[in-house]
C-alpha cells in the first residue's frame, strides 16, 4: 500500500492507488468535494445553512460530496475529558473518544439536507474506508476507497464524510491529528477525482498578507500550490500545510472560500475565494504572491563556541534527538578561533531546548547563551523569484530604509524570511507589501 | 442467521450461534461483564470511581468486560440535536449521531481504567461486531462474535464495550432503543460465555416492591427470570424487559446492584444485590416475588356495543393496524343485546384511539366512548401462584376490605393484574405487601 499523505514518513509516496485526475473540464456535471471547518458547523443554525449552501451547489448541477469537522469547541472538550483522567491517555482511546465529534456533525449535516429534500447519508471514516498508518492521535492517510463515496453520488445522495478519521491497520478509529480535516477532504477529492475541493472557512480567501495587520492586503483570485506551501509554512493559517502538499501531489484543485459569505454569480462555483494551482494555470504572475509572518518561534544565540568541525554537528543531532524542531540557522565566525550560533524554535520547545544546552556545555565550551521570544519570522514567497534576483535585494533595502534591523536570514527556492524584532512586525509587513507592489490600490508589478 | 435477540419479530430463535454457557463454576477465575448506566458514568469522577470498581473486581481474580452508556444526559442532547434539525430526521443519521454518546464513555473508561494500571480498550459495536438487524432507532441484535473481545481478555486487558449501538447489514450503525445497553450487556455476556452479568445502575437490588411508596419492600437476594420479566413489564424499571428475555433463553445470570455502594465482603462478586436465576435455583421460594404498579395506562370504555359476533375483532385489529398497544380488556355482558367494553393503552396512545374508534363509529353503533387517564394498574407477580390457588383470592379479599373497586383484572400464568383508581395506588400496594408476607419484619410465606 502506497502512503497517500504524509510521504515525509519515509514510506515513500506514489500515486498508484489514486487515479489522477482526467477530464473533469469536459463532463458535464462537475463532481465537488465540499469541507466546513468547525465554525461554519458551530451550531444547528449553522448546520442548517451549509446544509442549504449544498443545496445550492447541488442546484447548479453539480454532483457534492461533503466533508466536515466536529461542532466548534466539541474537539476541545473532548480533548480535555482525555486529559483531565490521564494526560498520557493512551492514543488509541483518545482518538475514540475526539473523532465522535466528527461523526456527530456528519449525521447532523445529513439530517439537516434530508429535511430540505436532498438526499444524504453520513460516511464515518470507517465505513469508506480512509485508510491511515494507524498513528494513533497524528495518523496520515495510507489510501481513500472511493467506491462506496462514488456509489453514493451514482444514486444521486449527498455522501457526508467525517473529516480528521480514517481506520488503522489494527481496525480501530486513528485520528489525522489538528487541523487533519482539509486533508480528508483532499484525500475524498482526489479518491473521487473531483473537479474541485473547496475548503469553506471563516475567511473569504487566501490574501497578499494578513489584512488584520495590513490595510491594503488583497484578495489572491489564484495561488500556486508551492507558494500556498510556503505561506501556511511561514505562518499563514488559512490552510494544513499537510493538505496542500497533498493537493499538489495528487493535483487537486483547492479553492478557499468563505461559508458565512454568499457566492456572487449563479453561473456555477470556482467564481469566488482563491483558487490553488498549477504553476502554469496561475494567471496572476506576479514576483511576489504574499507576506506571512509567525511570532511563534524563539531565538536562540550560543556566544563564542570553538569553530571546530563537528559542533554543529553535535548541538543539531542533539536536538533533533529530543524531538526539538530548527527551523533558521545563521554562524558568523569570529576572528579568535570562536564563532556565535543562531538558531530558532517553536517558542514551546525553547526551554527544552536551552536545558538541553546547558548539559552539553562542558562539551559544546561556549562563553554563554540568550534566549529571545521577542522576535518575529517574515517571510516573503512566490514563484516569481525563481528567474528574477532582484527580490532579496528589495526586501533588505525596505527594512533598511525603515531601520529596522535583521537578525537571521533564511531561503528556500520561493521564499525569503528575515528574523527581526518584534515589535516592527507590523511596520515591516506594510512596507514589503508596499515595496512589493501588493497594495489594493496599486499596478501589480507582472513578472517578464 | 439466528435471531438472538426480540424473538417476538418472528424472525424465530435459536441459540445456536450463542455457545451454552458451562462449566462456569469449576472454573478457577470468574468471566464477569459489568454493565454501568448513564448516572453511574455521569462525569469524570464517576468514570473514575466506575474504573476503581474494575480494579477491584479484577483484584479478586476475574476476568473483566465492561458494557457502558452514554453519560447522563447526552444521549437527551443528541435526541434533542436530531429533533430540532427534524422532527422526521431519517433512523440511520439519528442512530450515527446518538451512538457517538457511548462511543465517548468507552474510550474514557479505557482511558481511566489505563490510568489505574488496568490495561484496557474500548470496542464500538462495529468493532467487536455486534450485529443487529438493521433496524435502525429499535434494532435486534442478531449475534454477537466473541472472539476478538475473547482474544482481548486473554492479553490480560479489560475490553470497554459501547453499549445500545451495534452494526446492521448495511454496513451502518444501529442503535437498540432506548435501555438498549442493558440487552447489549447480556448478549455479551452470552457470546463470551461469562459467568456472571453484573447489571450497575442507581439501586442497589430488585426489591419486593418499589421502596418510595412501601416503606416495607424488601430486597430479594434472587428472583427468576420470569418473576423479573413480569415485573417489569409490569412497572418496575430495574431492567430492560428485553434485556432480561434475552438473560432467560441465553441462561445468563444477571445481577442487578448499586454502583453507589461498595460491596460488603471481600470474597468475591455475587454477594451483593439481586441474583436472577432459574425458578430451581431460587432458594427464596416464595407465593409473591414482587407487587409492581404502572402509571402509564388509560382505560377506554365502549359503552353498549351491540353483542354481536366480530364487533371485538374489528375494535382490536383497527387498533393493532394503527400501532396502538392494548394491555388488559374486559367485557361485560349485558341482558338487553349490548355489552361494555373496557381496554387499556398506553397514556400516550389514549387520544388516537379514541380518534379511531369515533370514526368506526358508523359501524361499531356504540352508545357512549369514555377515557380516564385516572387509574393505576396493579400486578402481583410470582411463581409460586402456578401451584396455589389461593393468591387471586387474597388480592381481592385485600382490595375488598380496603373499599378499592377492580375496574378490570388480567392473569398470566404467574401475574395477576388489576386496574384501580389511582388515588388507592399507594393503599392498594400497602395492604397487598401485608397480605401476602412480603412485609421485611414479617414472616415470609413459606411455599409446600
Amino acid at each position: 500500500m502506497s502512503m497517500l499523505d504524509c510521504p515525509a514518513s519515509g514510506k515513500g509516496c506514489s500515486s498508484g492507488d489514486v487515479p489522477s485526475q482526467t477530464g473533469g473540464a469536459a463532463r458535464e456535471k462537475k463532481t465537488i468535494v465540499m469541507k466546513f471547518g468547525g465554525t461554519s458547523v458551530g451550531d444547528l443554525d449553522r448546520i442548517r445553512h451549509v446544509a442549504q449552501r449544498v443545496k445550492k451547489e447541488r442546484e447548479r448541477g453539480h454532483r457534492v460530496a461533503v466533508v466536515v469537522s466536529a461542532m466548534a469547541g466539541v474537539t476541545n472538550t473532548m480533548v480535555g475529558y482525555c486529559q483531565d483522567l490521564d494526560p498520557q491517555a493512551p492514543a488509541t482511546e483518545y482518538d475514540a473518544v475526539v473523532a465522535s465529534g466528527e461523526q456527530v456533525t456528519s449525521g447532523l449535516l445529513a439530517i439537516a439536507l434530508n429535511a430540505l429534500g436532498i438526499p444524504a447519508r453520513s460516511f464515518q471514516g470507517w465505513q469508506v474506508p480512509l485508510r491511515t498508518d494507524g498513528a494513533h492521535g497524528c495518523a496520515c492517510i495510507e489510501s481513500v476507497e472511493g467506491d462506496a463515496v462514488l456509489r453514493t453520488l451514482d444514486q444521486g445522495l449527498v455522501p457526508v464524510m467525517a473529516g480528521f478519521q480514517g481506520i488503522g491497520p489494527d481496525g480501530r478509529i486513528s485520528t489525522l491529528g489538528r487541523g487533519g480535516s482539509d486533508t480528508s477532504a483532499v484525500a475524498l477529492a482526489a479518491a473521487i477525482q473531483a473537479d474541485q475541493c473547496d475548503i469553506y472557512t471563516d475567511v473569504d480567501g487566501v490574501y497578499t498578507t494578513d489584512p488584520r495587520i495590513v490595510r491594503q492586503a488583497r484578495k489572491l483570485a489564484t495561488i500556486t500550490y508551492e507558494e500556498m506551501l510556503e505561506l501556511a509554512s511561514g505562518g499563514a493559517k488559512v490552510l494544513q500545510t499537510r493538505s496542500v502538499g497533498l493537493a499538489m501531489r495528487e493535483k487537486v484543485r483547492v479553492r478557499v472560500l468563505s461559508s458565512f459569505e454568499e457566492e456572487a454569480g449563479d453561473e456555477g462555483s470556482g467564481t469566488t475565494g482563491t483558487i490553488v494551482v498549477d504553476e502554469d494555470e496561475n494567471v496572476e504572475k506576479k514576483l511576489v504572491a504574499g507576506i506571512a509572518y509567525s511570532r511563534d518561534e524563539a531565538k536562540i544565540t550560543l556566544r563564542r563556541l570553538p569553530d571546530e568541525p563537528g559542533i554543529a554537528y553535535a548541538i543539531f543531532s542533539a536536538l533533533a534527538e529530543q524531538g526539538l524542531n530548527v527551523d533558521m540557522i545563521v554562524q558568523s565566525i569570529g576572528l579568535d578561533g570562536t564563532t556565535n550560533l543562531t538558531f530558532t524554535v517553536a517558542k514551546a520547545d525553547a526551554a527544552a531546548a536551552c536545558a538541553m544546552l546547558e548539559e552539553l556545555h562542558p562539551h559544546l565550551r561556549y562563553d554563554g547563551i540568550e534566549a529571545s521570544h521577542n522576535v518575529a519570522k517574515i517571510s516573503v514567497v512566490g514563484v516569481g523569484m525563481r528567474a528574477n534576483t532582484g527580490v532579496a535585494a528589495t526586501m533588505f533595502r525596505t527594512l533598511a530604509d525603515k531601520g529596522i534591523n535583521i537578525q537571521v536570514i533564511s531561503t528556500s527556492e520561493i521564499k525569503i524570511s528575515v528574523l527581526i524584532d518584534a515589535a516592527y512586525t507590523e511596520l515591516a509587513m506594510r512596507a514589503l507589501h508596499t515595496a512589493y507592489g501588493l497594495d489594493g490600490d496599486q499596478e501589480v508589478g507582472v513578472q517578464g
